[in-house]
């Protein structure tokens, strides 16, 4: 059994940055018109709290923004339609989570070439015409000011395109295009509203990717373009290989994942005018693919609980990649377990990983202890929360942890797991023989063993908290200093001695 | 003035079948995702009750059922997913509402061509492989029945394909095709499920319209093709002219278009073999544009109640196209009102032709009294129900309506009224100043201004009701023998005598 | 008929101070368990909103806060139990509404004598102890501070017990015994939040009520007791006959009650110590009775109205008696309409007088116009809002309002108006035949009845905005200038030139 | 270790009834207006499904039926208000649960002296006069019947009184009078509604209770009084002693219970009249008391079981009292865990017996087994489902449980277990100091730790199924034969093999 000891006795102060609450991904913003879109976020968001949301697709053709028409005689007149974007910007507002908008893709009847992506097929190419996007962009902005107010709307971060760097997403991976695009996006965006905070290059990861980041940082320093923060994306698979629809992929180590990411910080930071400048990780996860079947584990859980204890180190926010199941990318997904990114599976059923995310969430005391299986903050009132998580990646041992807590009185310990015992919903599916359609009994089963295991226990002065984790358990705990409230004549134990 | 007495002091018997509430349109099966649709049907539910909705799109691509995909090793597999299906028919059954199953259009991967049709694309073209095309159309039906029940799913009709006599909907409107098409398909559904019922051809009217009735029945007929109902559309548009994405004509007038359908019943019953057999009209409307401002207008209403009075004469359903304006066939409603086909405007707001239907669907007593402006039954308890309709298309005259009622005491007059005065929010939005995007405050004085005028009257003992009609008004009323239940000391009138 | 010009060529200011949404009454604090009771709030809440609410009751015993208890030796202990407190507060708050908080009546258990008040029997008598009284206030606070933190709680009005001037609320009107209560409870709350607002004496009007304060005021000053404002009631029925349980009396005129009001304003500011300070009228309403016709017609909204108009001149709050009729003082209603206080009838039908308070709460701008029959104010954006009611009681005319618009564009004039036609379900209900039960389909057609008519016109340059109102219509407009949005191509006028 | 061994391999039938989802106790018929109560059933209804809901106080003043009034005259009036009767029934009927009516206790304003029972103060003296009595029943059934069907009130049960047996509930437990009572009410009632069972005498157990239902039978049968079924209470406390406001008491053996209820059921069954006469066990419990703190334990869970495996030999239902904690019959409880009675704590908390009562309401095919410590039934399509218990009494030991499955294939095995580690709010909350107010995040904990946990397993062919008992746990297990879906190319087990 592996242990960890850790010791509260003593006040000291720890490095950790908590920006896990920051924002969260979505699969393209024209899904967010679904209910059971609305309802997995409307879930997420009575569980925990996120602040904004980014997802794909707000200029593609489902989202019907650019609405040319041609009239009676011929004449072509531009357009734009906001029905389905205030209907998704409300929709966001009314469940208190803002946009961190990106712009992008193209629409079809703007772009100027044919290729597409997806199964949902946004349109990667440059616009035809520089000045209609322009204007595409600068309406749907001022648009948004109008509806939301001016500072509002100026307080959502706005990135332009998504992935350049890989020929599906941008066609040719062309740098030179997307640097023009960034700029003309970005002072498009500057001329609407001054005060919104714009950026980019929004790369992933792969060979190359770190030299995009140092040929936008000097693109934008050398045009004076606007930029107020940098943007990529981490995601952790290695070569894979596939089986049907799946995908399978050995994942790096988080350790590989946060020097990634710190060598991007570092480039950033070389420049004088950038220095110290927000970092946005705007994905994350650990495979990059919708139909990997690690998303719907409980190893995938306390993968993603490793990288929140440490992400936060060199960047401002790092967004999952995805918050729920309602995903298109590679077609529909046939059956409620897929691989799917969602922390939410189809029919509101809890994945681990969402409560890696409400645990983490739950964080905002003064961190007093760090290492790479534990995060411990302090609250002002006294109490203590963190989380612990038990990555196997080599080895199938339960986890020990111990506390020693300052003197005093009493302690409560509450404790939340989510570990493959006990919180392992994939596992009860599969053992139900992987329905493809959920009757409402399998359904209700499901979400019931998608919940984590709610525990307590006193301890008594001077003891010590012990929490055990089993393989891939995330536990959040609560250690609080009992403040009794015992009612005359009440007796707990009386049942329990009697019988 | 118009006038209009309706004599109820004998007992009589009129003319009057009404199956306005057997079936409703909507837009295509995949906007049944929405929220904004399900928050429109279900308010649609709220205030009436429809059986059935049909609608486009079952088979499209947004729908997601066809998911062939390509494995490791290039071969390609067909395959089904039944995750979108799902959904929406559990909110139509959660809504009390059943599927009238419209089978259509082709997935693009098992399309013979490109050709689609509408924004949202939907592929109008033969099957590549007939084989394909049954196999899908069993593999669905088994899976519906699989999970609603073998009975559920027998009890919802079933059409071929839409309006294959327009090229549009269907490759060069291909007669022969069509036919081939109905006798694989009509023979599928029975292989999967013998009770469930089958019908065409779907076609919307126009020149050779009635002709392809005939070819179609003598088609069945003679190749003993399944066959349970004979299916067409009914629109009122006359040739159109178009502004900008609007588009404007006179509308036929109601007589014209119930000898049209009269027309096509004379033809089912000129065959012995199918004489009586069921007519449904799956499609109805005034216009058949969803960018024609008649739509949101009093004046449809009034033609629409016009239609509901008579077409059970010859029809066992008429489906109104559409209840809601989700809907995206020429693209996505850049406004609130815009000529679209909904009962109900996007933003829950009222118009004018929902309460034609509400008022209907509450006729279920014995007919007492039918013309061209009014209908009245009888309940079981002795009160009357009716509804009157004043369409203006020549004059501006109000109508006065008098009803004589049978001897005996005092009558309660409940009446709901929607005129151009009382229940306009096209008007009221249009002296907005036609604001393309509404806010909290316009939003919920729209909806204001859609509710009909709810009031009442005590009749005495021998007196006469009385309502009058503005342009294009349509009016409930009910007619209640009063039973007082006074509470000595209640004086109703004490505060208007001292004021 | 009556004329009234309201002239908004040219700036001006109006006196005009609205505190209409301050406060408002409730039944008594137990009821807030029901679930009624929530529906009715959440509705109103929904329509508009307060600030704060106000009843009576916290401390009788169906709040069952005061649970002493004795044990197995016959020993008796004091005990709170804020299990129902909590859920009040909690459901208040929920609703965005905080309470003003009236500190009475007396725990049976704790009372001197057995005078009770209502069907619900509040006992009205002194404490039998001080220190097991102000021990109540104090452990009641202190609760409440520590559930909803110190500094929300603070903020929360409160006063001391209700109407001491009548035998009935406190036993023989004793005022000496009041004004030692109220010394020992404020100095009680001071005690536990010094930044609580306090408060009385909570008198209701009468023969020798304004002595009542004036003796209230000199006993704070000369005793150094805390006081932060001033609270009395108004009500305007005069002498009452009685008919089973129903009262009848004739109402003064709003300009007696504001005079009533004015005096008590000016026996206030004679107190140098005390002048300007807040005065509260933390009940009123025409009738004092909760079955009392008036309540229920377009009469009490136009009283209300003209109340609501000139009481800011006087009053920092007027809270009306009250929001709903889950009301239980003189027993329990047995019929929907009943002359209860509510705005909100039993089963959510909405009463004149609700729109009188959902109208004036909506004018928050500069004041521009005010006189006895109407109130305007200009917001920031150069819109125009207003409130106009024709309180009938010696004349049945209409009134016609005109109002000059300055120079300029068009406007749009959008109006609601309730009255004795358009929204006046107590008619409707009597012309049902007063049903004690009210089915499903009359509920229905109820609450569409009790539904202002929305409705707007279309003001060319230079011409003058008019309405008209019937008797006892109470009539809000808002004034904009248009920003025609038109679409290229959409053509309002279309179809009603065509027909 | 305790050790069960259930063999299935063959077909076989047991004798097992069940009757756990007949009807359930509440509180008092007031209490059914308050917000939280509703949220209970409406928690408890969604979870299981009972059909009928019994409690006392339909006559009380709280739901103020009786509500004479003096005129003016001074004349006094006979009036009935159903204001509240309505909105309770309309709320129970919503549900979708009927009640099981219980005439019972006596208006203040009818009663013959001034006793009364609990908090509320139910008056539990004769009526001063039968026939105002008799008139309050008729009037009463007469407006159900007429709201809500005849048909349907005739099917709900109707009971006289309670535990008249007791000279706390009925007025020195006169039996004589009690009999004058139920004659008088019972031929009330078949005047009314001629079909509606009714029946009594609701005694609870104690010395001579056997002797009153003798009594009481013999009573009817020579009067030839209407009875169509016998009512009485079952609970299992003995002696108890006191601390505060808390009591405590050892338990009877669930076969004591058993003895007892058999002996009911002998008594009637040796009249020849009442032979097989259905017997309802109209409360039953482990203890009778409200402050009693077994009813929050896993203990009672357990108990509570065994009972429900037997009960159904004798009786046609046994009601548990009560589902939910909104109670107020010794004042209202001051903390979340006071040894309520209801299945659902204040706060929308499970308790463990709950799920006793979810599980054995989802047992509805044939019984296969039964003894003291399990029930199994097959279903229609093969599945078999079961409860099994460990209630410990004596011991401390866990159980096992191995079940023998028929030849075949693979099962799926799927278990939801609440015991005291996994499913013991009680517990949670004693260590977090027992708080009396619980603040938000204390509550959704709490909730969370009143789950059961729901677990697979997949057994393979040939198996046994087997489960573990901890210490007082109610489990219930599902079995169902696997019917693989698997979707080529997806691997459950690959992350599992490859870390």
């Amino acid at each position: 059994m592996k242990e960890l000891n850790i010791c509260l006795t003593r006040e000291s102060r720890a490095a950790f940055s908590n920006h896990a609450a920051y924002c969260v991904g979505t699969g393209r913003m024209g899904l967010a018109l679904q209910k059971e879109y609305q309802d997995q976020l409307q879930m997420l968001q009575g569980l925990t709290h996120f602040e904004h949301i980014r997802g794909h697709g707000l200029f593609s053709d489902d989202m019907a923004i650019y609405q040319p028409y041609t009239d009676e005689n011929g004449e072509t007149h531009e357009a734009y339609s906001f029905t389905y974007l205030d209907r998704v910007m409300d929709s966001y507002l009314a469940l208190g989570i803002k946009p961190f908008l990106e712009l992008g893709f193209m629409p079809k009847r703007m772009a100027s070439g044919k290729q597409t992506i997806f199964y949902w097929e946004g349109n990667v190419t440059p616009p035809a015409d520089d000045n209609k996007w322009t204007a595409l962009v600068k309406a749907t902005l001022s648009h948004l000011a109008e509806r939301y107010g001016h500072d509002e709307v100026s307080a959502w971060p706005c990135e332009v395109w998504n992935e350049p760097n890989l020929p599906g997403f941008w066609e040719n991976a062309d740098k030179e295009k997307y640097l023009h695009l960034y700029e003309i996006t970005a002072r498009a965006v500057k001329e609407v509203l001054p005060d919104m905070r714009v950026g980019g290059p929004a790369i992933c990861g792969g060979e190359g990717s770190q030299q995009w980041v140092d040929d936008f940082l000097r693109f934008c320093r050398d045009g004076n373009v606007p930029l107020d923060f940098v943007t990529r994306h981490a995601y952790m698979g290695q070569t894979p290989g596939r089986k049907g629809r799946y995908l399978y992929h050995e994942m790096c180590d988080p350790s590989y994942t946060y020097r990634e990411m710190s060598e991007t910080r570092r480039i950033i930071d070389s420049y004088p005018e950038y220095r110290g400048m927000e970092m946005h990780i705007t994905e994350f996860n650990t495979s990059y693919n919708p139909f990997c079947p690690i998303h719907d584990t409980n190893l995938n859980a306390a993968y993603i609980a490793a990288l929140l204890a440490c992400l936060g180190d060199v960047a401002a926010s790092y967004s999952y990649w995805t918050f729920g199941d309602v995903f298109e990318e590679i077609g529909v997904p046939s059956r409620p377990f897929h691989g799917g990114f969602g922390m939410i599976a189809n029919g509101l059923i809890p994945k681990p990983t969402l409560w890696t995310f409400v645990y983490f969430n739950r964080l905002k005391g003064t961190p007093v202890y760090r290492d790479d299986k534990a995060v411990v903050v302090k609250n002002a009132d006294g109490s203590y929360e963190g989380v612990a998580w038990n990555l196997c990646r080599e080895n199938q041992e339960d986890m020990k942890v111990t506390i020693d807590l300052p003197e005093g009185g009493e302690w409560t310990l509450l404790t939340g797991t989510a570990d493959e015992e006990s919180c392992n919903p994939l596992k009860v599916w599969h053992e139900m023989g992987e329905p493809a359609s959920l009757n409402k009994e399998e359904l209700e089963f499901l979400r019931g063993a998608g919940q984590p295991r709610n525990a307590s226990s006193l301890i008594e002065a001077g003891g010590k908290a012990g929490l055990t984790l089993g393989r891939n358990a995330v536990a959040y705990f609560r250690l609080k200093p009992v403040k009794m409230q015992k009612d005359y004549g009440y007796d707990y134990g009386w049942y329990k001695e009697h019988y």
